[in-house]
């Protein structure tokens, strides 16, 4: 039993945990929760919003997947996927963090549920603006962050992934390109055999 | 002109990034936009959401209110307004920054505008499950991190202070006593003067 303990369900948002640890090459306990089946008090214990990816280290729980991504990072710094402190890109390290929760998630489930609002007054825009941004960036360099693999491009990235996956965008060469660089990793497709080892339980 | 620039427009979410910076006592140059008379290329520049808060910080710019509060506690960490990388807190410190946006606003929004989805598949919930985790953390402390003020009561205690504001929620005894708090703070206080200020020119 390692002091670092992951609670995922196949097929959701705890996948790119699941991707992350297997990037880190970290030591961690998979605990299975199966969301689709309800919440359970014994969970809501462990996070209170009753979601996954949630962890336990070193005695303390923490929900969140972009939250989880940045303070796994702190952990394992010698994995190297985020800049450190005093590295300009950390400012894009947060940027793509906070930006995947508080603007591409929203967007996306705006556009699937059709909702409309002033676009001043929310914090988020339409998806097409963030295709716009991503685009962007990876016209630039090949990843988030610049030359290289990072976290980001696991939280910000998988969320990309994620829309190309539901149909939701079309991706733009770059963006093509790029979800097959990320895919093409050991560590992307480690997590995949996970998942499909765990789902016939979960 | 100092190597750091606010882009703030009185009264919206960039006053938060205006109070953090007078809690940490940092020199920084104020850039007025009126974000209320539309996008204008030249901002588009800075920040391509088209929103404020931004930041330019030695020749880079940042967008996100979350990510520009992380990114300046590292820059000027004799502020105190985070924990230490090797603290646990910095668990905390991430969780907060990354709740408002991707849970507190969107819950907020959606609240407001009537919107209702399925809640096992949205990234957030009902405002309510916020208003109950704020509680609940407040009850046990004087502040989101425990016992000392830190960045997360800023940027998520600021968006409570929002939603009561906007007579979204009512606060518990407990929230009432923080904004209290928090709104009895120096710099707190500094940053309503300024925004006062600036208010019939933006
Ligand atoms: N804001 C959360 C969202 C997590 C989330 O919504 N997870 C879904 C699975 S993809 C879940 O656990 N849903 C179960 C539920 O809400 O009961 C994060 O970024 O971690
Ligand atoms: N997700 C952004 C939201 C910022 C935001 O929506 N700011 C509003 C003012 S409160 C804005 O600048 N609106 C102008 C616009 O969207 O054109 C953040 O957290 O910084």
């Amino acid at each position: 039993m390692s002091d670092l303990t992951l609670y995922h369900c196949p097929g959701t948002r705890s996948t790119g945990t699941l991707w992350l640890l297997e990037e880190m090459g970290a030591e961690y306990t998979l605990e299975t929760i199966n969301v689709r089946a309800g919440r359970t008090a014994e969970f809501l214990k462990i996070n209170p919003s009753g979601k996954v990816p949630a962890i336990r280290h070193k005695g303390q729980t923490l929900g969140e997947l972009s939250a989880i991504s940045l303070y796994l990072c702190d952990v394992f710094p010698e994995a190297g996927l985020a800049p450190a402190l005093d590295d300009p890109k950390r400012a894009q390290h947060y940027f793509w963090h906070v930006y995947r929760p508080g603007v591409m998630e929203p967007a996306m489930i705006s556009k699937g549920q059709g909702w409309k609002a002033e676009p001043g007054m929310i914090g988020w825009g339409e998806l097409d603006d963030v295709v716009k941004r991503v685009d962007e960036t990876l016209t630039q360099n090949d990843y988030l962050l610049g030359d290289s693999f990072s976290a980001s491009d696991i939280c910000a990235g998988g969320a990309v992934s994620w829309m190309v996956a539901f149909g939701m965008i079309e991706p733009t060469p770059a963006i093509k390109a790029y979800l097959e660089r990320l895919q093409s990793r050991k560590a992307y497709r480690r997590m995949l055999e996970i998942d499909a080892e765990l789902a016939p339980k979960a």
